[in-house]
């Protein structure tokens, strides 16, 4: 089947289903996604089932024809099926079926991919489908569009058609293919491709494109503003191909990307909203194409009919393919959850086992008792004496609490609480059945479970990590009826994908493993992980290697089958002149392959883990390694162009990257930490040898920024900065400061080792930090499209972690100074709090309690080293017996003055008592000892002396006095005693204070 | 079949002969012919078959989805066919029966339709196929794009997808169709047309667009610089979608117009250019899918076969379907250049008959001879004393002449040339046969025809007015064998196109006719004509009306079928509420439909002809007056939106219309030819009340060219003025004025009649020529885009022939004065020589011998009133006898004295001999005369009585004598005579001076 042939077969089969066959649109997009005949149709309640090509044009993915599939513009082939039918993920597999795909030569597997567009305000949950490891359609469950919640949800499916075409026609390039009739895609399509690729990377200019985005931005206003809401869709279309254009030029920076997608958000969201009020308005047409299903019937429990002993209960959830992190955290759950909801319920059990694969949760419960046991429940009536009368018969109360108890009111008894008798009702309710218990709980443990991001996909408006599409629920061999999410329980479950997942009945919860060994499913997570490292391990050694421990690896990978045949996969050795990072880099997160290496050097093997078992796994090992090819095609590609100049070299184009408009380009940031890193060297006295080396490092520090590779794989930025540095002739301290000074990117991250790398780091967040915030974009809310809160808690891990000391105020203000723009008083303000609160957390992260670090913080804040050391020697201190007394001695001065703003005079000659004289006498000592003091030690020690004289004070001395004069110079004397603490901790914070 | 039906089938279809199934572009497009794979891959010589569907974008054409079949959003379905297959018409209409069209149901027909897109650089020739009236199609052989001439030729094919959706589901107007799965067109579609309507009439801004425009320009050019041609070709594509934008929006004038489309061409050539250098570069990679037919063998000619005795001949050459104009053109032709190639052949013949349809051209000639006769060729040898010697032998320079003859030395003869013998070969040629000459000639026949404008369609690269299919030649009942375009002659013609076009043997000669007829095939254009007038006079009186008298249309007609079959049709009475011009110019141009009168008012039913014989022709008539439903729908869209208000209140919106960048708006000219129009009327003496009509029709003259019913049909322009004028009150005078000032709009066209129209109309051409030459815009070689020809044409017309007189020079000068510009001196010469230029172009139609017209345009080109009548006169005074010896006695005088820059001082005392004296009285007394007088009549007085003193001067006196004194005095007396037509005419310039 040539490409022609693919879209006819596609179309026919999608029409067939009821599917209106759409045109591509005539404006650029990035996706099909971006044809109103999706994004604008899944809005509202109208169904709508679509399918229609759409090229799609990425112009940074362009590659000048030369990766084998990775080109600027691809032809989607996009599907749309709205409500969800119930079975889209088996549709799209017999679509690709009606191609010719043979799912027992090629391994099919949905991986995890959570898609959003930021520019339209939209976002769904789904997969990428992999066939051979090779990404061929997109699968989406649409959430939200323009900011709405959509309902009912739709289903986008996106086939990538070359490389579905590439497969059969087992090309190894989309230039091989033939499009039809003897025709190749070279010959239609590779000049546009190079000369596409010329104009984004080359030519296109970028004032005259910035130009035209504002003039479409314009546009699409007041297109809004005139209620025409197509032509408004228009132009943000034209907005975004042109950013994509203006983002592949490298011409965007980071800050003001942001800016982009929120300004297209911004007037899509109105788009969005236009449509609905369109659509309301008339009547929301297409409802009367709505086609109605019949929810089942969940048939009645006969109690009978179930085991009268304990018997083995099975519960399997039928899930469309769970994210890796999902399947762990639900068998969690469900690990603690089944056991508590059963004895909750009292319902005898034993032996609960928890399983998951991709495609299903599993409860195995070893024995389940048939029935709750009976249980007396006991209701309180009237005070006895008041439900009888003198005569011993029951008044009207006690007759009324009868009726209302539904019995006899002879059998009222009598019990007494608390001293006193009342008349009680006591009734023996029966245990229910372990049937009619679970079927109620079932629905409600599934409901019970929690994911990070969960989704809706069909009428019920159920949530869960993906759908739920069959239950099966079995005690002993009889069916626990119960619904859930649209689907009502049963005994039919279904088996592997590549066998087309085809419906299986289990007789009973005994037999259930064996009935799933039997169809090639391992449920049992460590016995396919198991099976996974041993073979794994084994075609490691076979090409004399061995695969570095990964167990994060190893569990994603065990999460990804239900019955894994990992094999080996080789790669072309010219590629392992590619540093060894970077093929690992790809080889694990875009293929989750197991890299092979020999004495700490790769390999050109990989280890990949198939789906299922095969007899002839020659195509699919093909695949695998044509798609890493690609992958390196790409890396090979970049990492040329790359190492085609210096480093430095690259500098003038981060010019051309804006930082922030108002904040200049790249450029100037780093002209700006280049200034800043000498000052901040000067203030936590670096060695000059650090500063030399920091300045340099600080110089190059974002250069990779504007290198293809990181501009790609932007996970790699300062590690190919230290690479591309010691291959331009950099020191190796100056790579290594390159490298570290993005450290820590993230929770759990290292801190940067050498100093220069932690002088450049700490300049680039402090120059982020103040000038955002003085440009006016501090994170709001839960958003901080700018990275603020990573950079300020970078800050301060890195200072109080490898105990720097630093005026953070006196950093902010130069840093400030450095500026383009004018930093307001109330800006530095802000971003000291900002930074402080980043501390606050980060002290608690580390487990010290919030009294103590807000005690810590209320002085030390601006200093994130001595806050941490402070509050490490306040805690040692609050877990010793003595402290809390010296807090007690403490409290007492403090408390009394506090609503004092100012101070008094001391009048130490108008002390009359003993008391206030020895009290006056230690409060000096104190505070010419607290002259020399820093720490809490010091401070305690300071503080330890006067708790006597204190408690003296207060026992002999009455402060309050009616006497004015006396009365304020002893509040004197205890503000002294007050302020003692002043510059080091805010006792008054503390707990017991 | 729904609309989706109809694409997939089509696909299908076109995939099945060959063809690629490619994508729409992702850019707003007019037609598909501007995606690459039409416009681009057309170019140069490789093999190129391919089919897609493309939304094409009108802009204009948008009347917010309430007119039944006009949207500015329509689909295409195009197809290249790239060399032409050689039955690409067959083809396609076998694609419209895979989608079910019944051709004994539908009138089918190909009407011409050259195509051009200006922005393109490209044409092409072919036709619009019309089912019931409608048109479904445009069919065109490409000849040119880019400004290359295509070889091999395109055939393209471009459905309009609805229209052809419509018929099959009897839908009266898109909105009822059925996209797919019981979705309308109105549930897909209405709201993004009528929004994109909104959008494009109301919303989108000049100021941006414009600027969108320039961005999308420079950005073109800037990638053609870099040699990426396709991101240059997207831009195009950019700008022509905004400007057709604008011009929706009524912001481009005319002059405007054409600048846009000069810059878009210029562009575009270069990509064209650069696209066939970049294939020439690649190799011209797709030749090797090149397929080579084999040229046919002309079979010989066995003359033994032929008739012996004089046999009747029939030539018919079968074409697809030929213009109008053509068809009469060539039919005129071949009754000229028959006999004669038959003459001059030598082949006796009688009764030549030419007859023609859309689909053939014969000739019949009831008797040609056998053969021609024998014929005697005699040679010249060498003289005959030097071809023998004196012994009577045969020297050597005879028996060369005679071995190079072929004959023996004996059979050479003696024959006298000049009083002189010379030996010569008589050579007896016998005649050949009439198939031998006819075989020779036929192609030579056929190759000579012309026609204004021809086509070339496959690799024998014959031209010819449309495609060459097939060749009858019968001479008796014998083929008479040749090759002509790549067809060899044969005996099979092809019948009518509903009945599939079949092919019909023709026995003989003889049988032609008959056969013909027999296959509903009426040859004879004339009785086909006298057919339909019969017909459709009796329809129209069927229903109390008559046709007026419309010979043209009639023709047209004639020459649109081959078996005609008028129908009346009838249309909703609530259009008669349009003015009956507009109805009657809407039926006529686009329908071709007779226009049904009574009493000299329209009445709601029309005539049309249809091409075949049909049994049922309910299903084409309700055709044939949908397609006018929607075309008045459309024309009562804009009367009611042009009556909304005043025509005055259009006046603002010219503002908005660019006349030309530098000379401002529209609404500018309409202000300066206001103040033109007082200067005018004194120049010319125009009455007071004529000047007040002729004020306020300048005022309002423009204004039309802002309403909807000018702007969709231009040749309305002035008529809907008028029309509006008188609907919103103004005097019928200046109605009258706002329609004459744009007479003559043509060759043969009316002048104005009232003196204020003929005011306006001066006024504006004076505006515009001067204007547009100030502006560097004078016409160059044959392009004239601003119409500068015709209204240079127009001035001196009305001037001429209505006789008034005016200084052309002055009326320049005034109206450069109002100008928002300087005009050199030099630009006012320019447009005078100009209008010479036209003047005299003028004169020479009106049949004046160009000498007089030179003689006349020497001295009073600046006033062509004056003009036309000084040639008048002039040309009457040369057809007279005695004008020859006039203009002698001129002549010498004037002869003798031009090579004389200067004037001589004339001394008449120095005068000595009497013929002197005599001559210098008569001089004196003629000077005297010529004072007085202005035309010719008199100027001839003047000259006549200088005759005889001239002869004797010139008999008795020696001028140019040794003495230079006497010599000049007699050149000045002579010079004076010379001078005396100066001022009227310029003798020296007629024919015999």
């Amino acid at each position: 089947m040539n490409f022609q042939d693919v879209v006819m077969r596609l179309e026919r089969f999608w029409a067939e289903k009821g599917c209106l066959i759409w045109q591509p649109y005539n404006v650029q997009v990035g996706a099909g996604t971006m044809n109103p005949a999706t994004v604008l149709r899944v809005l509202g309640p109208e169904p709508w089932n679509v399918a229609y090509v759409e090229p799609s044009i990425r112009p940074a993915d362009g590659r000048y024809g030369e990766n084998p599939n990775r080109w600027q513009q691809f032809y989607q082939y996009q599907v749309i099926l709205k409500p969800d039918p119930g079975n889209p993920v088996e549709l799209y597999l017999d679509s690709l079926k009606a191609l010719g795909i043979d799912f027992r030569q090629h391994d099919i597997r949905l991986v995890e991919d959570n898609w959003a567009a930021p520019a339209l305000g939209a976002w769904g949950q789904g997969w990428e489908i992999w066939m051979d490891g090779q990404e061929i359609t997109q699968f989406t469950y649409f959430q939200q569009a323009g900011g709405f919640d959509l309902n009912p949800v739709s289903v986008e499916i996106t086939y990538g058609l070359e490389r579905i075409v590439m497969v059969q026609q087992g090309a190894r390039a989309f230039v091989d293919m033939e499009w039809g009739h003897g025709i190749t895609y070279v010959d239609v399509l590779l000049r546009s491709e190079v000369e596409h690729c010329v104009y984004n990377f080359q030519v296109a200019n970028v004032e005259r494109l910035k130009q035209m985005y504002d003039l479409y931005e314009a546009e699409a206003k007041s297109a809004l503003e005139a209620g025409v809401l197509i032509s408004a869709h228009d132009y943000v279309l034209k907005c975004s191909h042109v950013f994509n254009v203006l983002d592949a030029r490298g011409a965007v920076g980071v800050t003001e990307r942001a800016r982009y997608f929120a300004r297209m958000r911004d007037v899509w969201c109105q788009v969005a909203k236009a449509y609905l009020a369109q659509r309301e308005a008339l009547g929301f047409p297409l409802l009367k194409h709505k086609q109605v299903t019949a929810v089942p019937d969940v048939p009645a429990i006969d109690p009978a009919r179930f085991p009268q002993q304990p018997a083995r209960f099975l519960l399997e959830l039928g899930v469309e393919e769970l994210p890796v992190q999902d399947l762990d955290g639900a068998m969690e759950q469900l690990r603690a959850a089944v056991p508590r909801m059963l004895s909750a319920a009292r319902l005898g059990f034993n032996d609960v086992h928890i399983y998951g694969t991709p495609r299903r949760l599993v409860v195995d419960i070893s024995a389940v008792a048939p029935r709750q046991p009976d249980e007396e429940r006991v209701v309180k009536g009237p005070p006895a004496d008041f439900a009888f009368d003198k005569e011993g018969q029951p008044t009207r109360a006690a007759l009324g609490f009868a009726r209302g108890q539904g019995i006899d009111v002879s059998a009222l008894q009598k019990r007494e609480y608390e001293g006193k008798n009342y008349v009680v009702a006591v009734k023996l309710v029966p245990g229910r059945s372990a049937a009619q218990v679970l079927a109620e709980l079932l629905p409600e443990l599934i409901g019970s479970l929690k994911f990070a991001k969960v989704m809706r996909w069909n009428a019920s408006g159920a949530t869960f990590s993906r759908a739920i599409r069959w239950l099966v629920a079995l005690l002993g061999d009889q069916v626990v009826p119960f619904a859930c999410a649209g689907v009502v329980s049963g005994r039919v479950t279904h088996g592997l994908r590549p066998l087309d997942s085809p419906a299986i009945e289990i007789p009973g919860a005994d037999a259930y493993l064996d009935v799933m060994e039997a169809h090639a499913i391992v449920v049992d997570p460590e016995k396919r992980q198991q099976d996974i490292r041993t073979q794994v391990t084994a075609l490691a050694a076979s090409v004399g290697g061995y695969t570095p421990d990964d167990p994060v690896l190893l569990r994603e990978v065990t999460h990804l089958v239900e019955w894994p045949t990992p094999m080996l996969g080789h790669f072309a050795e010219e590629f392992l002149q590619l540093p060894q990072e970077v093929l690992i880099a790809v080889m694990k997160k875009h293929q989750r392959y197991f890299p092979v290496m020999k004495d700490g050097q790769l390999l050109p093997y990989f280890v990949t883990v198939a789906n299922g078992r095969y007899e002839h796994p020659e195509a699919m090992r093909h695949g695998y390694e044509e798609v890493l090819r690609a992958r390196y095609s790409d890396a090979a590609f970049f990492f040329k162009a790359d190492t085609g100049k210096k480093l430095e070299d690259f500098l003038p184009r981060l010019n051309t990257l804006t930082f922030q408009t108002r904040l200049g380009s790249v450029l100037d940031k780093v002209s700006r930490v280049e200034k800043l890193v000498p000052v901040l060297a000067g203030m936590t006295a670096a060695p000059d040898s650090e500063q030399q080396v920091a300045v340099r490092a600080a110089h190059l520090c974002k250069a990779d920024l504007a290198t293809q590779m990181v501009v790609e794989l932007t996970s790699l930025q300062g590690t190919m900065g230290a690479k591309y540095a010691t291959l331009s002739g950099e020191t190796p301290a100056v790579a290594e400061a390159i490298y570290e000074h993005y450290l820590p990117r993230g929770a759990g991250d290292a801190l940067p080792r050498s100093i220069a790398g932690t002088l450049v780091g700490l300049a680039d967040r402090l120059d982020s930090l103040v000038g955002l915030f003085a440009v006016g974009l501090a994170p709001t809310g839960s958003a901080d499209p700018y990275g603020l809160r990573r950079a300020a808690l970078g800050l301060v891990q890195i200072l109080s972690e490898k105990g720097i000391s630093l005026s953070l105020r006196e950093a902010f203000r130069t840093a400030a100074a450095l500026l383009p723009v004018s930093v307001a008083e109330s800006d530095l303000l802000a971003v000291q709090d900002f930074v402080t609160q980043r501390l606050r957390g980060w002290l608690l992260e580390l487990g010290y309690r919030y009294d103590l670090a807000d005690a810590t913080l209320a002085e030390r804040a601006d200093d994130p080293a001595a806050a941490l050391a402070t509050v490490r020697s306040l805690s040692e201190w609050a877990s010793r017996p003595e402290f809390a007394a010296l807090l007690t001695a403490y409290s007492r001065p403090s408390r009394i003055t506090r609503e004092y703003a100012g101070e008094f005079p001391l009048h130490p000659e108008a002390f009359t008592e003993q008391a206030e004289q020895d009290l006056y006498q230690a409060v000096l000592a104190a505070q010419q000892q607290r002259a020399s003091v820093e720490d809490v030690d010091g401070l305690m020690a300071v503080l330890h002396p006067l708790a006597q004289p204190i408690d003296r004070f207060f026992a002999q001395v009455f402060v309050m006095v009616e006497d004015r004069v006396v009365r304020e110079n002893r509040l004197a004397l205890l503000q002294r005693i007050a302020a003692l603490p002043k510059g080091i901790v805010d006792l008054t914070q503390v707990l017991g204070y």
